[in-house]
């Protein structure tokens, strides 16, 4: 029989899929499970960009540009203009979400073995992604007591070998809702121009920011023209997850004609995908001011109530909807399978993802959880009730 | 400034994009240029298709399941029993069109620098795939003499090293048209089986076969069960290459539960166009006999015009919708190029794609070209008249 890879080995399995088993055994008791562990937002989709597909005039559904749709690209360009970000149609091709960006990202700009830099904790797919390019994810600790901020760049220039071709960042982050200061972007900056590396930012949660805070783009930084490669995705932004759109923008016109390449081997990105993003850039501003004070009170609440218990920390996310809260627990993976296998108050209970899954350096973040607030009001102050009452039932 | 891969130059560009220039100087003289260099259908996508997405009652366009639907995964094990394929639902992962099919293929069963065994000419995107896997192709030249039917086996067992890991074939064959026989599937069979190797089939144009030729698939040899992997896609049976839907197919269950990891890492195959591919197995029979007589129409109108040009060769397909054709030129390319910038006939050109971007051999194929019959009978015609007036234009 013949064998698979030792890269389909090495593939990690989301530490959220492990739980799947014991979700299931939740529901067969007939317990209601409040899922704090996912990234699907229920916030209603722009009806223009469901409208657009519905009117969409289509008798053969043809491949469009490997680039994407010309137009889309051009509205997409106005659009980062808009939020003074100076984009070009040229800057940018369209794929098939954020996800298959960063793969033409990495495909482009890195080799077999090559070393990538990551603040931890981070996405979790970014482990996938590097291992499916072949390449070495090389992480830094950022820790929930210093909120997430970016860890002194003196770390990063320790970890810097021959083989470092790009830093990773995601911000606002995933999993810790942390927003890099202009200050933070620029040392990034500084330090990918003076060992020639490329600087790669997942900026997908870019309108998610609360408490008048700003987000800074890595590609509104004067000379970082040809180190800067933006990710990007219509999933969170419009609510869109299902669409599978992204892109990748770069100023580096030998990294476009690169990801071109990439780009053209798959053909295309999704055509009824493309109408609804592109139709969703005519969202009116009111949808997001109203989807903004949604989270942004989601989050006061979520705060407020994991402040309340006792041996909880919390590091206050200041943009994308999730926040790692550290718990009086030995091992958040035990305890999360706990909560779904033996565990329910009233017949409910909930489903958090272990942060553990979020770093690369092993027995890092064992007590710590991602949990995303992505639930309405009521279920969000629910759920940390039960969270609460668990934590007390467990550590007795 | 920081450098891009040595996989991102490695990245083949395809022979077609290279013309793209020189047919937009045909479009500027006002030039007609009859597409005979494209696999995009102009059959109408079935309407059953395009209503479900118009119908689909969406709020919130979300993530599905990383393997796909669960109902369409359901329906489509229920298309292929209907062909005779023992299929399972678990067989199945539903993938952003038959390319991430492919990737995930190669990234669950190859390391960096194993090689595939691949009959050339092949499908020119395989090579980029396999550059983006860091995987190393290993061509066994197939020739027009033959009708491109599958080399000796033992031109295969010769070039097995303990880097080999598979061999790849697309039956029926883009380019060639070529479908394969039984005892050849029996025979690549025998020899995987006997060095434990991977056969993967890209078997998307499945249900284009003419003149009573049966295809068989590799899913249907017994005891090939775990080393068998077949791609498919929606793009070409149902016209709907935009859809962007494909799926990778194994009973072998340690390459699925691989190929999973490489799904949850992407998250979801795009939501709209699995809705429009699930509706599309409901397509009634008629469409698909309508749609066969046309192309069996123009391949036999193809193949008796180009029969009727001195010094032109042709491999008359069995399947798929292109054929191969040898012509009486020194380099496909620069008389591709000359059809394109230099030739007209009142007013009207033709673009086609050089083989040599099929074959991996370098100096390969030089004299050959893919024609595909995707236009309708009177743009066919037209088109091989242009090129037979071109071709003593060319060689006068």
């Amino acid at each position: 029989m013949p064998k698979i890879s030792q890269k389909g080995n090495q593939m990690p399995e989301s530490p959220i899929r492990k739980l799947v088993p014991y979700a299931e055994i939740a529901k067969k008791k007939g317990h209601k499970v409040y899922h704090l562990n996912i990234g699907q937002p229920d916030i209603k989709t722009p009806e223009v960009a469901l409208n657009a597909v519905k009117n969409a005039d289509i008798k053969v559904l043809e491949y469009s540009h490997s680039a994407g749709f010309d137009s889309y690209r051009e509205k997409l360009s106005n659009y980062y203009k808009k939020q003074n970000l100076p984009i070009n149609k040229e800057d940018i091709i369209i794929t098939t979400g954020g996800s298959e960006a960063l793969l033409f990202a990495l495909g482009s700009t890195m080799d077999t073995n090559d070393e990538i830099i990551i603040p931890e904790p981070f996405y979790a797919n970014y482990n996938g992604f590097a291992v499916a390019s072949g390449v070495n994810v090389v992480p830094v600790i950022s820790s929930i007591e210093s909120g997430f901020a970016l860890p002194p760049i003196e770390d990063f220039e320790k970890l810097i070998t021959p083989k470092t071709k790009a830093i990773l960042i995601c911000n606002p982050g995933n999993p810790t809702g942390y927003l890099y200061s202009q200050d933070e972007i620029n040392q990034l900056a500084a330090i990918v121009k003076k060992h020639d590396l490329f600087l790669i930012a997942d900026e997908v949660y870019r309108e998610f920011t609360y408490d008048g805070y700003k987000h800074h783009s890595i590609m509104n930084v004067e000379g970082l023209e040809n180190n800067a490669i933006m990710i990007d995705s219509v999933s969170k932004r419009f609510s869109m997850c299902g669409a599978r759109i992204g892109c990748i923008v770069s100023k580096n016109k030998e990294v476009m004609a690169t990801a071109m390449k990439f780009a053209q081997a798959r053909l295309s990105p999704p055509t009824y995908a493309q109408i609804a993003s592109e139709a969703a850039l005519e969202t009116p501003q009111s949808y997001f001011d109203e989807v903004i004070i949604e989270y942004k009170e989601r989050r006061d609440i979520l705060v407020n109530e994991l402040n309340k218990i006792e041996g909880v920390m919390v590091a206050v996310p200041k943009g994308a909807f999730y926040c790692i809260a550290k718990l009086p627990v030995d091992d958040a993976n035990d305890f999360a399978q706990w909560l779904l296998e033996k565990y329910d108050l009233n017949g409910e209970t909930v489903m958090v993802a272990p942060a553990s899954g979020f770093y690369s350096s092993p027995k890092v973040g064992l007590d710590e959880v991602r949990i995303a607030y992505v639930l309405k009001k009521e279920d969000l102050i629910k759920s940390v009730q039960i969270l609460k009452e668990a934590l007390n039932t467990y550590n007795k």
